[in-house]
C-alpha cells in the first residue's frame, strides 16, 4: 500500500545527506570504511526501517545499508534511524534496479529482503527482487560464500523465491515453513512482521548462499 | 505408528508372489517390460498403499511400484490392490536401504516420497528418506532428469529436505508451502493424507529433479 505524500519527506532526506546517501556510486568499495566496520549487511526494500534499525542496534560491529525507493516511506525510517545517531548505519532511498552500480563486486556479506512486494501476476514478476536478473546482481556484489536472508509472509514469492534461488545456482542453507515456532533472539521483529504473527500466520523464511 | 502384527500378513505376500515381488533384483533393467509400461514411477514407503493404487489406476499407461518393509502394511496395500487386478502395478516389501541392487542404473523415471516418517531426533538423520545417503542412490537410480516428487505434512522434515536435496545437488523444479490450497485432480489423496487436510494443517510439496 502506497504510503500517502509527505511535504516534509523530501527536504528532509535532501537536508540529512550525511545519513541518506544522494550519490551511492561514489562509495562504491568503500563502505566499510564509511560505516567503519568489517562485515557488511544491505536490505533491500527496508520500508520503514524496522529492521535493519534494531539489527543495527543489536550488533555495532557489523554495517547496514537500508534501501528504500519510495521516498516518502524512506523518509520515515531515516527519521525513526536519527533518533539514535550510530555510526553503523545509513540509507539509500533510490530504486534497487541500480544497485549494481552501487558497490564493488564482492562488496556486501549478507543481502536482506524481508517482506518485499510479491507482485502476484505472473506479468510482473520480473519486479519481484528474488528474480533471476536480481539474482544475478546480488551474486556479482555478495563475497564469495555470501548469503541472501529472505524473510516474507506472502506463500507464493516465497515459493517463487526458493525455485528462482535454486535454478539460478545458489544453495540453500536454511529454511523454515514457520519461523517464529521458535524464539529467535537474533533477529529483529518489524512492525509488520509482528502484525502477520498477530494474525496468527507463519513466517517463510531462508537463507541462500552464493556460489561463485 | 507400528501396525499390530497381522497373522494372514506373512502367508498372503508368500503366496501373491506374482504381484509382491519376493526377490526384485531378478527384475532389475526389465521392470518396464515386467509391468508393460514406458514409464516407471516408484512409491519409496507407500504405507497401505492409497497413493500408488489410485495413481496406477488413473493411468494405466504408467507402471508403478509400492514399495513398504513393514510387512503387516505392505499385506494390507496387496490386498487393496490386488482386488482390481492391473497390468500396471506390483509391490515390494522389503526395506528400500538396498534400493540400489533392484534396479538399474537409470531405470526410473520418478520417485514419489509419501508422508515419510520424519525421524524428528537428529540421531536418526540418516534414516529419513531424504538424507543425502539416499539422494545418492535416487540419483543413481534415476533417469536423468528424473524427479523426486516429495509431499508430507511434518515442516521438521519439509525443510530438512529442501536444504539436504539443495546441497546434494539437486535443482528444485516446483514447491508449495500448502499443495491443497489449490485443486490437483492429476494427484491422489491417500487416507493419510486426507486426515491432514480435515486437521488444516498445511500439506507441503516439492519436486526435485536429478543432475547427472
Amino acid at each position: 500500500m502506497r504510503m500517502r505524500k509527505k511535504s516534509w519527506a523530501e527536504p528532509f532526506l535532501m537536508e540529512n545527506d550525511h545519513f541518506v546517501i544522494q550519490e551511492p556510486q561514489n562509495n562504491s568499495g568503500h563502505w566499510k570504511e564509511v560505516l567503519k566496520c568489517d562485515t557488511l549487511h544491505v536490505e533491500i526494500g527496508c520500508g520503514k526501517g524496522d529492521y535493519f534499525i534494531q539489527m543495527s542496534t543489536m550488533d555495532p560491529s557489523v554495517g547496514w545499508i537500508g534501501i528504500e525507493k519510495d521516498r516518502n516511506v524512506a523518509a520515515v525510517a531515516a527519521k525513526k534511524a536519527l533518533e539514535v545517531t550510530t555510526s553503523n548505519r545509513c540509507m539509500i532511498a533510490l530504486d534497487a534496479e541500480q544497485i549494481d552500480s552501487w558497490f564493488k563486486e564482492g562488496e556486501i556479506d549478507t543481502i536482506h529482503l524481508n517482506f518485499s512486494d510479491p507482485w502476484p501476476k505472473s506479468g510482473y514478476k520480473k519486479r519481484r527482487l528474488s528474480h533471476g536478473n536480481f539474482l544475478n546482481k546480488y551474486k556479482t556484489l555478495l563475497k564469495d560464500h555470501g548469503q541472501i536472508v529472505m524473510k516474507t509472509d506472502n506463500q507464493g514469492l516465497f515459493e517463487f523465491s526458493l525455485v528462482e534461488f535454486s535454478q539460478n545456482g545458489w544453495l540453500l542453507e536454511d529454511v523454515s515453513v514457520d519461523f517464529r515456532r521458535n524464539e529467535h533472539p537474533e533477529d529483529a521483529i518489524s512492525e509488520y512482521e509482528a502484525k502477520f504473527m498477530s494474525l496468527g500466520q507463519p513466517i517463510y523464511r531462508a537463507i541462500f548462499v552464493c556460489k561463485k
